[in-house]
Formats: structure tokens, sequence, C-alpha cells
């Protein structure tokens, strides 16, 4: 097809020629994160991270109903006028968005990177709204801290120990609409999507399920070269080049990594995991899980761009392809991140 | 865009116009699925479901391996000529697909949908390869009876008894290569995607583990009214219209609900889980797993297409979207199913 040549950029990269809008997005968060220095971003701060339910995966699940149903309202729309919805979770076969997809009843795409699942997701919604195959997609995606645990650690009520270079899976829920132009009420300060990056898999041996950082930079470094390379665009052509939940950790990692292959990663190579707590309180390395770069980028970054604060970002949304039951087999870690390039209209 | 209104049929199906040529498919599996009536039509047929690995997880990730590997020198294609690998399993974390990756060192996307993955993703590849975003993609998707039965339900030491109306989760994998039309070394008779219809979440209720039959066939149902209503296909327009596996008990409630919209399936309503076995193998209710209807595809349908045998087949993997966490938190059992039409370019 004659579009292709326009369409694919190298060997990793979705050109979205017709720059997709993000018309509307939402979060909802547990009280630790709004107790954080973006806390006042969120649309949504829970004071109870049960939300009045019987159980953390529960209390996710209506984490993530909240946060599509908000972001439907902020676009004037009824869920009805999706034509899609795509998403992820940590919990074992995304417990989290395929029980939500009970209250949307739209057609459903389950996606999983780990805490790269947020990019994954805006990544196929830009395709398919650029591709004309959908309209408006919604893409959701979510993590419990105390589901997380339990389900990757230890119960929180067993109060264990962590070590200084675990994060902590944050509490909260994104979602994002994503419009075809023809279909955006958009204006030429709405972010839009102007490329996607998909992220290999790059493993370099890591076992350690307290260091997820140190396994995801190798990643997260490979996926933001392969994105310069792909557009050829520079590091400077970006306002903020923003990490998913690398951490304290990691970020220093990517950093070094970037360094070695010739960019300079300034003051403007960030870290959601580094951004969404404060070092008081106490999360060791950072944050960490799928909704960790999610409420990140739909509480803070998104706002940013939208009043001008940046005219282009580049998330990095990383994620630890891992379970209990391969690193408990002995295995490394295999490290993913995918990357979106988001920026204003008046940018192109 | 102007191709928007090409591209999108009513609400739930993308129309993949230029017709992406599955241009090679492969199957690997274990020895019961060897020894069941379409044994002969599989790529690979392991005579050990461990394959010599440590663990069933090890050997299922070597099955997925063994079948992208293979697909790829059917297609005459280094593993490096593929732009993304689409793929997930059942594992937790899609603990094969994720590992696989490692593999084949290509730009990735984790998806799930549970035993609808595999149309999940050849619908994702379809249309990133109609769009133009990519010139081959690789989908790849397996299930491994007894990692599946000790993550599902019991470990298979444990012998436990299962009731008739559970299912047997099948031991394989299988690859296919979606390549756009002009980067397809495809003929006429080269089976195409043409519709992808995705699946909405439809919950009738079932909590029942060993009935997953049940709780798939109404999202069946569904997505195949909503394919034959957004296509304006007719059921007779289909040599075949085949379910994942919803097995002996699931695929007459499917037939029921379609006679009940007024469809009358007749012969050519077909169910990969009633195909895979002989009911002589004592699976019970018949076949399930990501891998049921992804190797009764890629090992059965498609070689009745390239040989002419049929020219239009409706897939229709399906899904049931719980973990032993939502069940034993007393939870219902969503469903979900995903439709891909694939029939030979002569169809045209």
């Amino acid at each position: 097809m004659g579009a292709a040549a326009a369409r694919r950029l190298g060997r990793q990269t979705l050109s979205l020629e017709s720059r997709p809008a993000l018309v509307a997005v939402a979060s909802a968060v547990g009280p630790m994160e709004g107790q954080g220095p973006l806390g006042r971003f969120f649309d949504v701060v829970e004071p109870d991270g049960l939300l009045g339910q019987a159980s953390w995966e529960r209390a996710e699940v209506k984490l993530l109903e909240e946060a599509l149903d908000l972001a439907c309202r902020k676009a004037r729309l009824d869920k009805s006028e999706l034509d899609v919805v795509i998403g992820g979770d940590l919990l074992n076969q995304l417990g989290a968005a395929s029980f939500a997809a009970r209250s949307h009843d739209r057609a459903f795409l389950g996606v999983f990177g780990a805490c790269s699942t947020w990019t994954e997701g805006l990544a196929l919604a830009g395709a398919l709204a650029d591709g004309g195959y959908v309209r408006r997609a919604g893409v959701v995606c979510s993590s419990h801290h105390d589901a997380a645990e339990r389900q990757f650690r230890f119960p929180t009520e067993f109060a264990h120990q962590r070590p200084p270079t675990s994060t902590w899976t944050a509490t909260g829920a994104a979602a994002a609409i994503v419009a075809a132009p023809d279909d955006a009420p958009a204006s030429r300060s709405t972010p839009r999507l102007r490329y996607a990056t998909l992220g290999r898999v790059v493993d370099v041996g890591e076992k350690n399920p307290y260091d997820l950082g140190s396994a995801m930079a190798p990643a997260a470094a490979d996926t933001i070269l392969a994105h310069l390379r792909d557009t050829g665009r520079r590091w400077s052509d970006y306002d903020l080049v923003v990490t998913g939940d690398l951490g304290r950790v990691g970020h220093p990692i990517a950093a070094d990594l970037l360094s070695e292959a010739g960019i300079s990663p300034d003051e403007r190579f960030q870290d959601c995991g580094v951004l969404l707590y404060d070092p008081k309180q106490d999360v060791h390395a950072g944050g960490s899980g799928c909704a960790c770069s999610a409420v990140t980028f739909a509480g803070y970054l998104y706002r940013g761009l939208a009043e001008g604060r940046w005219r282009r970002v580049l998330l990095v949304s990383t994620g630890a392809l891992f379970s209990p039951t391969t690193y408990q087999q002995g295995e490394s870690i295999p490290g993913i991140a995918h990357a979106v390039a988001v920026e204003r209209e008046d940018e192109a």
C-alpha cells in the first residue's frame, strides 16, 4: 500500500501521520500517591486504598472504572461512543482491565507489557485511530500496591523488609481517549500522538525481583536510541524524555547507557518513578507498577503539555516481564520499554 | 483520514482492505495433540511434553520458539526481517511469549485475551500490516497443559478428578507470519486476512472454572453476530465458522444462541476444542487453551484453505478472562471472543 512508506519508520517506529488526539485523560490514585509531589495533578485521590471494596483486586477494578468514566466525561463522550478499549494491568490474566471491561461493554483488547502497558496501549490505539480502523479508543491501565505485593512477592500483612533497590508499586489507574483527527473535539493545544516506538525485549541477566530498575534500564535506553534512530530526531528535540519506573537505581543506569551511545541526557531526562513520590515517603528506590507512568502522564505530563509548559514529550514506559514462577525457577528478568512521542499540534 | 470510512465497519470490525497475507504458519504440539484426529496436520509433534526442559513453563517457551522459527523458515525469512512479534499465552504475565521474545530480538507486543489471544494477535498484526505500519509481523501463541493446570487449578501430580464439563488445556504453540501485500511472497491461494471483529466482554454470571465452555459461548455468539452485522455477510458466505475452545458443552450453547438470533448454524459451525481431540482421549468436554484454536488453525484450517478445500473461514477464538484469584474471590467468569475472516485472494 502506498501509505506504508510513510507510516513505517525504521525498524521499530510507527509514524502516526494524522496525529491522533489525546482528547482527554483521567487519573485516579490511592492515598499515598495523593500525598506525593504530584498529588494536586490527579483527578481523584481516594482516601482509602480499598475504596470500600472487599479486596484490593476489586479496588483496582474500581479505580480503572473511575478513570475511564471520568475520561469519557471530560471528552463529553458516552462510553458507548468508544469503538474499542485497550487495556492491561499487573494482575494475573489482566484481572483488573478484563473485569473493568464488564462495565463499558465495548470491544476490548487486553495488552500486557508489565509496567510498559500504558504506552503499549497508547501505541496501538494511536495506530488504530491513525489508520482509520477506529474513531475513538479508550486506553486504560492500572496497578494496586497491595494486590501486586501479594501476587508478586509477599502479602502486605507479612510485613517483610524491602531492600533499598526495591520500588513501590503505585496504586492508581489512568485512562486516555485517543481519537482520529476527524472525530476529535480538539484544539491546537490538545496533546497528540506523533510516533510510537515499540520496544524489544532486552535481558541482561538481572535476577533480583527487588531491583527491577536495573533490569529495565537497558530496555529503556534501547528504545530511546531506536526512537532517535528511526525518526531522525535529536535528544534536544524533546522538552522531556520520561522513563516509566526505573526509579533512583535504574534511571542513572539508563542515563549512563545513553551517554555511552553518544547522547548527553541532561535535566530533561526524568523518570515517573522518581517524580511520583517524595523520598520521605519511604518508597526506597521510587515508584513502579503499570499505574506509575500512566498516572504521572495522565495527571502531570498531559497537563504540562496542554498548558504549553512543554511542547514535546517522549514517554518511555518500562516493563519487567517476570512472574513469581519465572524468578523462582531461576530465570532472569527480561525488560521492555515502549515509547510514545506526545506533542501539541502547533509543534507540527 | 479518508481511509477511515473504508477501514471501520460497524462498531467492532476492522476492514483489512489490502488483505494482508498469512504467508506462513507453523505449529508444534505435545504428544497427546499429535495422537488426536488432527495429528498429521501439525509440523512438529513432540514425543515428550517436557521437551527435555527443567519445567513445563520452559517447555512452553521452547514450543513457541520452535513454532516461530519454523514459520520464518517456511516464509524464507530471517527472524530479523520481522518488524514486530505479537504474542501471548496463559501463563501469568505472559511467561511464555515474553521469554520467547528473548530469542527473536524484535519489537514485541504482549497481548492477552486468554484463549482468544491467537485471533487478537492476528487482528492486530493484520491492522498494522494493512495500515502500512509494519511489513511483516509474527504472531505467536501457546499453552501447556501441565503448566496451565498447576497455575489455574491443581498440579498434575495432585491427580484431582475433573468434572465432565471441564476441557483439556492443549499443549502446543503456533506462529503466523502476516505480511503487507507488497511484502508478501504470496500467491492467489495464500490465505489472507480480510476482516477482524473485536469482541466485547460478555459475562453471564457463570462461576464454575470447570465449565469454561458455558462461560465463553455467549461471547462467541455475540462476536459472530457482530461480525455478520458489521460486514453485511451472511452465514452462508463462510465455508466454516469455527469457534476456539467451547468444547462439547459450550458449542451447542453458542449454536442455540445463534439460532435464537435467527441464524441457522449448520454443519459448517465447528469448534477447535471438539476437533482437536478424539473423545476416546478422555479430555471430557474437549480441548481448550490458547494453543487450541492456534494450532488447529495453523495445522488444519490453514492447510484446508491453502489447498482450496475451503475458501472462506471465520475463526472465532474464545477466551475466559479469569484467574484463580478472581474465582476464589467469588467473581464470575467474563468471556470474550475475537474473530478473523481468513480467505483466499481468488475469493475477493
